[in-house]
């Protein structure tokens, strides 16, 4: 077993910084040491690598809960395989995802899982694990969330938006719920009222306006506010708790506090794209605009502070980056001549911990805030923690040695999606992921990917631990 | 230097428990390290000492924030000096208090201070801190401030109540918070409308209605609510940092959601005393009301779910004492035929950890939310954090071993403070801090006190840690 | 022509009171003058008669503006035609209703106006209008909402419960509410979540829960105020006029006052046996409970005291009954062994105005807010005003002489509904209409029912006078 | 006694308008009777004039019940008398004014009232009432209260601004209140934090700055919103109603906003100034700034949007004027140097009436709201109904023939008010006032003032009517 140090950095948790070195045995975290201590110097000294942090952050490994990679949507694929992807996230400081398996209608909840984790098995260069979209609510799939919960995927998305795919009804959506209510389980929700979207959609084709912009238009902030709303409003008949994903909206977010205020298992997450871009981007000439079409979409300007407040008070709690990327050439432009038929979804898993580091750089949230929204809350909202999300004895070490002053461009030239633009194309930005380690390996260091495809392992997960 | 070892424990952080053991070497924590690892055993195998944590919750030591030893009021002193509280504190799982300085009208703040420090100096178990009142808002104090803060006395106590005493009119109020805007500072408050209060007293006193129970009758809920919004207002126009003390109305709650809500650095604690009793006591036949006589009163039943809810949604972010023990004989009953002459305050300092442990017994709050509100947030909030309120490398030893399944009875008759009664009389509950370490010294183990007077030392704080 | 005059009475409107005679000639007002003047006396001198209302309030008639006579029901039909309902209306001082044409699934709106014309000609005691029903959302019927508008037909109700009877999705919804807003009519709603509230039914009943007081209990109060909330969302998304019928439900309320404190177009009724009944009535002995089962359901005590709250807030603006009568006698009886069975509906047309009176003998309300409720806004909000709702020149003469200090009983023994029950039996109440014309035509006097089948004529209405 | 016909015009009251002649007979309207009807036709025959109104709307006259009539201010007095003023407030289509008669410290109530009844006796054109501003709450002022009110003095204003002149401390207000609570009376409140102001305004001046736009700088909008939330915590205290004066503040409305939700006797109103200019008017260059200094001060743009949504929900009941001219010449001037030696105060009596209507106008309120703003609420809150405020048998003659279609333009040029500038000065608008009535007599006619100095009437009031 091999024995590293990260030395002479300040490891920074979600309540607070220390200085303190960090020694790893194999691939667990064996003990955190004042430095210069005996306990310290001993280990070190025995050590087989010793990783000067002198000047960095030490923190642990982001978890980017929601990805999609591979994902087939709309004829054809995610453009990041398991292999790319993770190997993407590592770059960026990431060392777990959760990708979501997906369960067609008709088929079984385990048939869709069992087919990610064949996708993911032996790609991956970061740890992984799965929830489950769940897209046909009957008796079959209910029991499966009884068992799936206990062999460790214990978190399950329904739609409200996208009818005749993966929509759920409200009586479906409920009866879930009442299922997650007994199993301790966390219902995920994509909160858009996609029943009136569709009308709005057909309407707009109808007039003739197919250009990517029209995608932001039919899908008004209001339309994600109701759902997010009614999605709470369920939870609390079924006493389940409740996870908004991607959520974009101040009328969503008004919602969740809310229900927050009143001591409510209800929580949210945004993105990065959510937080730096606005609906503008969509009306950029040409069918340029189609590179930024997701769902829901890109938001006025004024909802961008409400999310930042957001991340401050912690009604926003998580920031992932759902991450589902579609090359302009080929992907995005199906949509050409019509809106909807443009792949939903943008690139940015490799992107998240640095642009989320941003609201330090800018004096909006603290160091500690960050490592809580990248890695701590995320590992003990979805049953990980503390194996993940924390610098401590008996975690995994899953460690980013991050250099607060480094300067990077975000360019779809330097970047290791595979995908073929950046949403974030030119952006300068302050702080960089150094070195990177997964279970105990270095992955990421000197500018090079030091890890292999196939590191990564599968996570069976706890229940969610904010839970009272 | 003495080494000792905690092994086999549950540590527990605000954020999650982790097996690990805790080498102490000295005063201080060197390392944290995974039980069975060859870190942990080298280092026991040296030490002068282990103690076994088995089944055993290993906590940061308490820090209280707000009490009140040998206060002066009304013509008497609160009966615990600073040797007798912090030994009861020491015994109930505290190692860290913050007590309250006072400014008199017409002397210097570092008057305050240093006969503070002086009735302190060499008479505490444990580690103490001060607050200061600041009675007198002029040029004078306000300088001092700037001076103090840099000195580690970074919060300043201001009242909204008690006119011609501590009482502070909004334009000293609103120039004290423009200083601790410059400095960094935190302002405290006191918030009962006293002027309006002092009226319905005298109106309530010339109706010949004297009893105990006209005390809570004359503070009405709605007049704190009135003053913490103002607080909040004018903190908002100085843009300065506010901690609401002793929070106890549902009212003052709501206006305290709303500013956090918005994202605004404000702050509340409330005491075990408003989490578990109601104003029916001081409805008490004969005078034994005058033992539950403190301001703000005890509230009525519906505000204490409200109370409780606030500690999960961190609306109310701390729970302190405000320790201020007076005995029923003679000083109490100082209050007999007149109601406004029974000394205000309440006993507790031993009692509150154990109290807010209740809510992990009842399933109310988490053991990590219980950790954060006694230690965790109490420390990064008057900014001794990470040397006190969490177990890392590099923080002091101060720790409690806890006994999450022990049973105990509140009791005079067994407790350690200086008072003839207690408030929570016969109340039976589970858990209890079996061995107590300040700064890597054992003060409390085996049901004796096997600490010291003078042990305890005096804190200089930074400023308040979570300010953006 | 025949004159009337109706002197020596406290003329009340919903802005004021004043002494005033008032001049009737034919079926219309034609003035208002000051007792004793000239005016006033020459009109007298050649008046056909002159009614005596020293001591009374002369009040504009009633309008009921949520009646359901000889409704279709779950195999059964509502057991007030438009002959007895309306006669029994007239009794209680309500002088117009407005009830629900029904267009049913497959037919065209106008089939449905159509049939309740010809129900309704012929029989009415009072005048009436009609809102439409419009259960298939499609081209068709929105065209026909169009030229509707234009022909008297202002208001066109939808239902977000009774999926697969009178249920719309969302999507039909928005497509009405669109087209509301071209035709400025107003969308009304019957605000329950009913697929979610349809799993819970049968779920309930799959354990053999049948009895009545499981009505109550699949229909939580969440899900009315669920869908409210999704109502106004989706009214605001389109850009109309919202109105909730039978408003019950706290967190309905909520949503409402939400919207309304943002100044947009939404408003709400409630009805008498929300204001005075609970759900305890659902849990008598034996089948006894089928007699109030209604949806929404009767709810629980503590929102009584909201929905008089919003009688004073005008957050609820009119109280309308939803009469729907079924004799406990095989129509009630229908749903013994299996409570969804139960024809939902309860009598009241003939008690409201008392109802509400109560109000102002408890000194909830004003006088004057009584007029405004229970006739004043009913009037402007479904475009009858000034010709109904107020007395004025021009109005018709459809005035109450109503007695304050009469004391009378409620009892199925002696109210004119076509029912075997009353809700309220027993109940003892203060006021009563004396003496009740319709169109200047004397119809309730001296405790006899003085009008006649046919008098009521078919009222055109214009858009809600409310709107800007 | 002379007759007086108003025929062929559309009367139009709080609930809506109806085609109506209205018949006078001396100083009272005896009848409105429908148009052509023979009760309208005999009495025109026998009339001795008759104003034809057709396409004019014919309404109450306007209520202004927020004026300042000779007022000593700093040294100066408003440069109205009651003459001037009451002049120019009939040229505006206002009918009645109540004026505020001043207690100073040290004297009776019935002082202040007595030199007011003396400055207006014999000087005013329309009918004039007082609300009475206390400067000095003690025994003596409470006891007159008492009898004031049955008097017809039954509305008192304190001041939570200017310590040292009018201000009031919370205990003076809570004693004031819980005499209003016993008497009906209703408290006006002047709702800004003084004392906060005053320091902020001390040390704005000690930095030099000491422009006219410093004025708005040291009033901060929070600080309004902080007092008017004290004065409802303290009302609801002490159960008086209250009526906040001249809120201008998006603060203050949401404070008013969450108390009338609850249901609570809690009113407000704003003045045309706040809803049509901003604090930009203050930042004129020269000393320009100065004409439109006045307290509460004009506010950013964007609280202009929520007062105008305050009074299409009625948040906002009344619009008054706070009438209170200097000019610019010698009075504001006082003022150079030293913005605090700016007399506060804006002229505005005439205009009100007219720019209100320009609501209807653009869309934003109805003209029966317009009624209701200007005239009903007014006299329902003061106590003046149905003798002022609505046109009814009985009511005065008090009535405004409006010509919907008018055109002009403001100016002091053409203005009557004594100041030699309008804080409107060229703006166009659309409505006038064309005939004013004032108790039977005409007083503006054909561009001229055909009333008379002496004519207007003192008028005892009534409580407020709004009350339950």
């Amino acid at each position: 077993m091999s024995r590293t140090v990260i030395g002479g950095g300040t490891v920074v948790s979600a309540t607070g910084s220390v200085a303190a070195d960090v020694l790893i045995d194999g691939e667990r975290i064996v003990a955190l040491a004042a430095p210069g201590s005996e306990t310290a110097e001993s280990f070190t000294s025995g050590a087989d690598r010793r990783i000067d942090a002198s000047g960095r952050l030490v923190v642990p490994g982001g978890l980017d809960v929601h990805t999609h990679m591979e994902l087939p949507f709309g004829g054809t694929y995610s453009n990041d395989t398991f292999e790319t992807g993770t190997r993407a996230a590592a770059w960026g400081g990431t060392t777990t995802i959760i990708d979501f398996a997906v369960q067609r209608r008709g088929e079984a909840l385990r048939q869709g899982l069992d087919a990610w984790l064949a996708k993911a098995a032996g790609n991956c260069a970061i740890d992984y694990a799965f929830h489950l979209i769940v897209s046909d609510v009957n008796e079959q799939s209910l029991k499966e969330m009884d068992i799936l919960v206990d062999e460790g995927v214990t978190s399950f998305k329904l739609f409200m938006a996208y009818p005749g795919v993966f929509y759920s009804t409200d009586g479906d959506i409920l009866r879930a719920m009442q299922q997650a209510s007994v199993d301790g389980a966390t219902i995920m929700m994509h909160a858009e009222n996609g029943i009136a979207i569709d009308l709005i959609v057909a309407e707009t084709l109808a007039r003739g306006e197919t250009d990517p912009r029209f995608h932001g238009r039919t899908r008004p902030s209001a339309l994600e506010g109701e759902a997010t709303n009614r999605a709470i409003q369920l939870a609390g008949v079924a006493g389940s708790p409740l996870y908004i994903v991607h959520l974009t909206a101040a009328e969503a977010l008004e919602a969740v506090v809310q229900a927050r205020d009143a001591g409510r298992n209800v929580f949210a997450e945004t993105c990065p794209q959510y937080l730096f871009l606005t609906d503008a981007e969509m009306e950029r000439p040409g069918f340029e605009g189609a590179k930024y079409v997701c769902s829901p979409p890109l938001r006025p300007e004024w909802h961008l502070g409400a999310l930042w407040r957001g991340l401050k008070t912690n009604d926003l709690s998580v920031v992932s980056t759902d991450h589902c990327p579609f090359c302009f050439k080929e992907q995005k432009e199906l949509g050409r001549g019509d809106f909807t038929k443009i792949p939903n979804g943008l690139p940015g898993v490799e992107n998240r911990v640095d642009l989320i580091y941003q609201g330090v750089v800018r004096g909006d949230i603290s160091v500690e805030r960050w490592v809580e929204l990248i890695a701590t809350t995320p590992a003990r909202m979805f049953g990980l923690y503390p194996r993940k999300g924390v610098i401590a004895p008996g975690a995994d070490a899953d460690i980013v040695v991050y250099d607060p002053g480094a300067h990077q461009t975000i360019s779809a030239s330097t970047h290791h999606m595979n995908v073929d633009y950046s949403i974030y194309e030119g952006m300068a930005i302050t702080g960089k992921a150094e070195t990177v380690l997964s279970r105990g390996v270095v992955i990421i260091e000197d500018g090079q990917f030091a890890g292999e495809k196939g590191h990564g392992r599968y996570l069976e997960r706890g229940t969610n631990q904010y839970l009272i």
